[in-house]
């Protein structure tokens, strides 16, 4: 059975393409299928991307209404939830339907830099700001609150002298793109999965391996 | 001229060992000298490495004066104070007068697990409760508050399924070892400053570059 994923994006999409990109690497029909792309901005990339792909696309009412995005979910037998660049908050009937089973990423490592009001640039801001020198990408189980789900996984991203907001955000999405696919598949194959007491168990692993993480030879790129 | 460092310590000194055999692998004497240990345990286990050593040690006195710390600094002709594993809370006059002339290192990565209680096992056992996938290792200028101030370089360091805290410690001290000296001559001889307006400039660079980091060996090595 291909586990199938619906995909949630309010953006161009990068994330999505990368998940496409990865399952087309696996070439594993196990490793899950993107089944359906939906959006609340009709105008979303993601969803241009989706139709040039030939998987369903969806609108998510302005509403925000939780009963019809779960029966959206369910019309399409819906495995697993991925939060891509998703900007509305996700009603709690849809985070209890599918606990363990929807997954966001957060373009930083969390706990720190997370929370209400930290989205897009205004992360990366607060990180320059607080002149730490590491950032990253946090991938995690949601739930009912913003940016606390149990983490899945998380990968470092350097914080360069000359950096501003919008290339450190580069340069996170850059990573994003190489984690989120994995842990996606991860958790769709029920390599890694939520326990009943909030624990997650199970590896991503494998972006981990392969490429090895090089700081200065990412950094080298810039 | 020899820039002149002091390391204040409570515990065994490996990051003294660590910064002694970063020195005498640089082999320049511009890159600084490590002329004092000091110690608030006369049983530290840095005072003896220091004795070894031929370095001079000093007992910093139970009462904990900061006036007779800075004179004994001051005797010393100190140009920057390391502290490495010394669990005495620092005297506010000391930390002023050393304003950008003194740095801490934390096994963690700041600002998370960080501040008053955070030390020893008892971080390491709030990363694994917290269920983040990345620690580290951050070095930073000392001021008035507890893991508060500006960092100088951060590392991460893998945080793994089967971790204890004290597995999770001994891996995050093997990257401080690596991370610490570098920051200490970056420090010692001024590429890396504090600024008037409380800002890091300058970089490290030097341990970030060699050896590049590698997540997945890091933990092949477990």
């Amino acid at each position: 059975m291909t586990p199938r994923i619906a995909v949630l994006a309010s953006g161009a999409g990068t994330n999505l393409q990368a998940i496409l990109t990865h399952l087309a690497t696996v070439g594993s029909a196990s490793a899950g299928a993107v089944t359906l792309v939906a959006s609340d901005r009709s105008d979303a990339g993601a969803l241009a991307l989706a139709g040039r792909a030939g998987i369903a696309v969806a609108a998510i009412p302005r509403a925000n209404d939780g009963d019809s995005i779960v029966a959206l979910l369910a019309a399409h037998r819906v495995d697993l939830v991925v939060l891509a660049g998703y900007l509305q908050r996700v009603p709690e009937v849809v985070t209890r339907s599918y606990r363990g089973r929807m997954l966001n990423v957060h373009p930083a490592l969390l706990p720190a830099f997370g929370g209400p009001g930290m989205y897009g640039m205004r992360v990366h801001q607060a990180v320059l700001d607080a002149g730490v020198k590491l950032s990253g990408v946090t991938v995690h189980f949601v739930d009912e609150e913003y940016d606390h789900g149990p983490i899945v996984a998380q990968w470092p991203v350097p914080v360069l002298p000359m950096d501003t907001a919008r290339v450190l955000a580069t340069r996170v999405l850059r990573a994003e793109h190489r984690v989120y696919p994995a842990a996606v598949v991860a958790v769709a194959t029920g390599r890694v999965t939520l326990d009943a007491q909030g624990k997650v168990c199970g590896e991503v692993g494998a972006p981990l391996a392969a490429p090895e993480f090089r700081l200065q030879t990412e950094e080298s790129k810039q």
